[in-house]
């Protein structure tokens, strides 16, 4: 049966809150952080919760920002410093100097998915450097030590994601993986302002190519924080929501005011039903995303690995 | 008002189809080439013909063929013959040598919008040689002179391609433009599987990136042959198109038919005036496009290079 | 006759001083603006000093900087602040407001060669905006109307830049044109530490890629200035400054010091001979760069446009 | 001390033929397969041959063409058959499918270096395929199991490229590895003409960006075949040849036949001492490479790829 996708646990609670559903074993916390940046933190506490939810028991922060996606480098910098500090909080204490693989999901060649390698392009890696010279040679000698890899998406290694993660966490253990995905969201207001910072990993049938699974704590071995940022919206979704917004439309409109309102008597199940006759299977290998997503992914691969380096640096 | 939109002559045609309206001064013909391989040709005669479709006077050749998307050596290469045979038919003849400039509209950094640049990056082009060296140096001494240009979009130049292009024109004075753009369809079914040769160049409001200015005979001064492959679906589009196809959803479902038969009676103007409150403004800047659009683009890109080298070289 | 090549003014100025011939109608002026940035102003006053030089009459301002090509945003901002103020120096009066056409020449393909396409797609674009919303929608209302092309290199597009240039020149206008180019230098030492502005455009020869036509004032119509940063060195000039180290070497060497002493003997005629039969015919059409040249590139890019964008925004 | 560096046994084994050295130990067949088509087999049979030679005991087998750089789709489809031949020679036997990573070294952001990720771009891979839909869904059921990764570079990861590659194959268990790199070749007049298949795998100090530690079956546990082409020339080694060339250039040369009889009674140990003394030690970090290198590395990649492709689908 088809179901609203989003890999937003926001948006998730929200839809709770839309069909008046309480849910127990999730809290929510708001914080307005200035006039235009926003952070809802959402704990799932509960195997219930995460039932309910659809997504594993943790925390998952989102920052909203409305200009996230345009090139204005104080406001980048403002949004890169509230997302180094919640991944600061999110870290696993350490006695020994921490080592963060940094991993960025998605294909490279379709623009919305490219936000993970772009940002792998933007961190400061510092690995090697230790390897090669020792502490002295870095620029920052009590920062993370820094790795990161673009593993590819199965089309083009034929290989999951994570099992290739696995294999290098395996080979060079770091105590830390960070994995940086480009996400689908349920609403396109959400598009390009939003990050996502969680402490479950990355879980199955998430991301813009529907990554089968898992990148989690209990796969790979070491704790997993994901960054997420939504650029898609499943086209199904889209058709699905314009449902709901045609019984609203008709029983506002005057002269279509006695067939929306007989079209909401229907149950929940016929209007399953009828949203799955509606769906053309095409529509499930397919997205939506503005058309000036290309700025959009630079502008916050950039945001994102600004945070991810600040956060790493000290 | 809203409007369904495609760039297909072809899917203008069946829409007044599909409503059982008679057009007059539109011409179709159809042809099944081979098993896979499909060509539509439509001819807009009159002006009245042009108003009605939304297109101006002149030939629209639609090839068809459904795995043209695969990496399919021996298709691919069917596929271009073809397009190479339409493509030849519809240069105008010239005593001299023709000279050809062959340019890719669109933004080669959005995956759905890069078609035009991908198929310049694959052109074989001549002209600096046989001006630095005369005619014996030519591999195909009486092949066509190609030059080509990737403009660029107008975030990017400042500049619609437009004057681009006619500046570059009015420089090197080819016989003729062949312009390669991706364009909108109205329906997935039409993505990646498509082409359409044009003797009519671009007109307003065509393509990914919705040009605003035309690319035709009038505005630069020589025949420009547009070919066009759809890649996205415009997302408006797609929930305009839910509308209808709800309608004929709740007449065979049992449940819903009384339903749908109340719905079905709603004259045009009711139907436009629900699919306007429908539509999200956000949606107009958002397109649809395949998760392996990728791929798709790169594939389609080498077969379009293909036809037109086939085209130029004899 | 093989001649040592290099695009750098402040260079073939050099050569000259090695060489202790004295240049006449060249004033040289040198200034450190800080202990890491150095500027070197070199004015070619005569046509006679021009024909020397073998570069047009005008004024030539190198920026170095030993970091230039390391990713440090303090350092990155001094040295693009310093090229901002001398573009704006550069650029000519005008009573109304200044639009300027940024050309971002060289091949986006081969790394040492993308620096002008790279900068364009750094820069704040809004010529477009201008054209559609008016003067109120610009963001700095005082500042330049700028647009920007990449016209791609000759095996690409089959035409000269100067002549893609020329034709949208034609078109939109520009009161001033700025040609962004990555060049070669004869030392390796200059390579991604090094800006040259000058008001004399772009000049056969020029160029990592060879361009053979002018983009200046006078092929034009209107003042164009051209940014230069060196990111190779010709093969064939290694192999001539191979010579001279050689004999240099031969005469601090104690075993080989008497060779060297006849080896110096040489006029200068038998040591062209000499380098001339040295050449392979195939280090013609080959260039010496770092293994690091990606970062540089990026850097650099950045840097330039970074100071381009300061000059133009009032 | 400096050594002239080449990737290539057949150029090793060329210097000791120059030097009139007897290597024993080393075997080489050569054989023209076609007027255009030239194989040569060096065999290092012994532990002596592979300590003259510096690379280890096994087959290198090139294959050259002088026009392999070109798109000439009928001559690439001629190297590529061959190169399948010699592959698939050098495969070992398998009862059960072999499956097969093939790994692209290098940097997909400096031309000369993009070989190895480009020829991934262009492989056929299944291995998901066949993990989701079992052998039936396979287009060639019979052919091998290929899976591939593009694993960056040092500067990009902060990881060896064989620490990856291990970790991936510790989890994935592919029979065999087949690496392909960019090499650094001794001539120029090998660039971009050349393939060099061999058995034994990367070891230290090959490829353009100079990767330290091994692939090979002793370090990776399962075999490798290592597939390379020269792209790039070392600067250091340029100026290095130079020196020789200038001894037999003076010997020829009337003017200075004299001082070019003195020079070349200089020992090789005189001979180490100037070439270590002309070599600045900036030249470490450089590479020459020729200026049409995007195109070469584009048409070479298809090549190579078109050649895995063939040996894999049977």
């Amino acid at each position: 049966m088809f179901q609203v996708r989003t890999d937003l646990a926001l948006e998730s609670k929200e839809k709770f809150e839309e069909d008046n559903v309480e849910v127990k074993g999730v809290r929510v916390e708001e914080e307005q952080l200035a006039p235009e940046i926003r952070v809802t933190r959402v704990y799932i506490d509960t195997e219930n919760g995460a039932r309910i939810m659809g997504k594993p028991k943790g925390s998952y922060i989102t920052l909203e920002a409305s200009d996230m996606m345009e090139e204005n480098e104080q406001q980048q910098r403002k949004v890169a410093m509230e997302l180094a500090k919640i991944v600061k909080n999110m870290m696993p204490e350490q006695k020994e100097q921490m080592s963060v693989l940094v991993v960025g999901l998605g294909n490279r060649h379709v623009t919305p998915d490219a936000l993970g390698p772009y940002v792998v392009e933007n961190m400061m890696i510092n690995r090697h450097i230790l390897q090669e010279f020792g502490p002295c040679a870095l620029e920052h000698p009590d920062g993370k030590i820094v790795s990161a890899i673009v593993p590819g998406v199965m089309a083009q290694t034929g290989m999951e994601s994570s099992e290739i993660i696995a294999g290098i966490i395996g080979k060079t253990k770091p105590g830390l993986v960070v994995v940086v995905d480009a996400l689908a969201a349920r609403s396109v207001r959400r598009l390009n302002r939003t990050i996502q910072i969680s402490d479950t990993g990355i879980n199955p049938g998430s991301g813009v190519g529907n990554h089968r699974h898992a990148i989690n704590e209990e796969s790979v071995g070491v704790p997993v924080i994901a960054i997420g940022v939504p650029t898609v919206v499943d086209a199904a979704t889209i058709v699905s929501d314009t449902m709901d917004e045609l019984v609203t439309a008709m029983r506002q409109s005057d002269t279509l005011q006695s067939l929306g309102a007989s079209l909401s008597t229907l149950d929940d199940a016929e209007k399953r039903e009828l949203v799955r006759e509606l769906l053309s299977p095409n529509l499930n290998a397919m997205f939506v995303t503005p058309k000036d997503i290309d700025d959009a992914v630079r502008n916050l691969s950039h945001t994102v690995a600004e945070g991810l380096n600040l956060a790493f640096s000290s």
